[in-house]
């Protein structure tokens, strides 16, 4: 039986949590990863989860089915066109629409189910308050908030000293540093899948605000993105 | 079109959620309800939530689909005999067997994004600090620091002034006060269901944790019950 501590990683099968599931395993922890099926539009990043979490030795992959479509409001479950082409003084302008209501908090709130279920006082999360400014549930603030929430809400906090940890290691971390730090871990980008609106056979569009920061990413680590893309780059 | 505000009631179909729901009606609020069809091992309290929410008069009602039987560990939702027949100092010891991992947490997560569709800016739970003292999260620390966590999560906290308020208000009351402030508010105790392990026709079982406090609730109130027992009563 494995004497390290768990950790549960939020998986989506991009660049970012791939990189997450790295760090966690590399800090010494059993990486148990968790996505969610939550009407996206594609499945492609699914499958790119499970790819992610088998290459990097996850010791549990669990999917969650979730519902979010219900709630409409986001381009990634609704028919609304993806944006295009945006360079980054757009992409900051605002709220993107690509923003899914809550989906950190309610995707924290399963990790931490499963953190409690698994007895596991760490929670990974690839949120990155640099490049995705525009999501409220990506600053830092949130994310000591939701720990704070979460040491009250489970059996953890009933006196038995333990004490949940959120961490979110690539909150302060560029595009080239994250991309830096995963290959030094062994990731393999090829694996991931960061596009809001892939092609029918899972290719990256290379347009949308996703691909756009992902490639200037490779660009300023002075790399080429291994994933396929649609059109040759 | 309604001038009230609305606010989105999380509903089970049980006496507290009920009885919230009518307070949030009296209180001016237009009722949004959200009812999760989340693995329990019978669906009466999904039927009790419809004939609730109908009857209050909510403007909708939502049930979002969600698994939490993958995480097991509670005997609401895994095959664990539930507890019969124990007194008050018994169900105060430690943590229920019948407490479900996080779930508070998922539930307000998903009002919360519900809300933020809406454009409501309040949410009321049917948490009871004093029947259920051995739920981490029925706490009023884990609700504050909930709707701590949820104003910095949202596009309300994004700075255009909106604030989302978490509203307990059974927190602090007795069942029995909860009792007289549903009857006070028109509200048909006979439409709800509080049975942890009710007969395969709804009946609640008279002997569970729920059925014993909501029992002697109506008890202290010098009431009798109106909702079907398997056994006369």
């Amino acid at each position: 039986m494995s004497q390290k501590p768990k950790a549960v990683i939020l998986l989506s099968g991009g660049l970012d949590s791939a990189t997450c599931l790295a760090i966690a395993r590399d800090q010494g922890f059993e990486p148990l990863a968790i996505s969610f099926r939550y009407g996206q539009r594609h499945q492609h990043e699914l499958a790119a989860a499970a790819r992610v979490a088998s290459a990097l030795g996850a010791a549990r992959h669990m999917i969650a089915d979730i519902d979010l479509r219900a709630f409409g409001g986001s381009a990634l479950t609704a028919d609304i066109a993806v944006p295009k082409d945006r360079d980054e003084s757009e992409m900051s302008r605002g709220i993107p629409i690509t923003y899914v209501p809550a989906r950190n908090t309610i995707f924290l709130s399963f990790a931490l189910a499963l953190a409690e279920v698994e007895q596991a006082q760490d929670i990974f999360i690839g949120v990155n308050a640099v490049d995705y400014s525009g999501y409220p549930d990506c600053r830092p603030d949130f994310i000591e908030a939701f720990e704070r929430m979460a040491n009250l809400a489970t059996k953890a906090a009933g006196g038995d000293g333990r004490k949940l940890t959120i961490h979110a290691p690539l909150i302060r971390l560029s595009k080239a540093e994250i991309i830096r730090t995963g290959l030094e871990l062994g990731v393999d980008y090829g694996l991931t899948t960061s596009c809001y609106d892939p092609a029918p056979d899972g290719r990256a569009c290379g347009h949308c605000d996703a691909c756009t920061l992902r490639l200037k990413g490779f660009a300023e680590a002075g790399l080429t993105d291994p994933a396929p893309y649609a059109e040759p780059r």
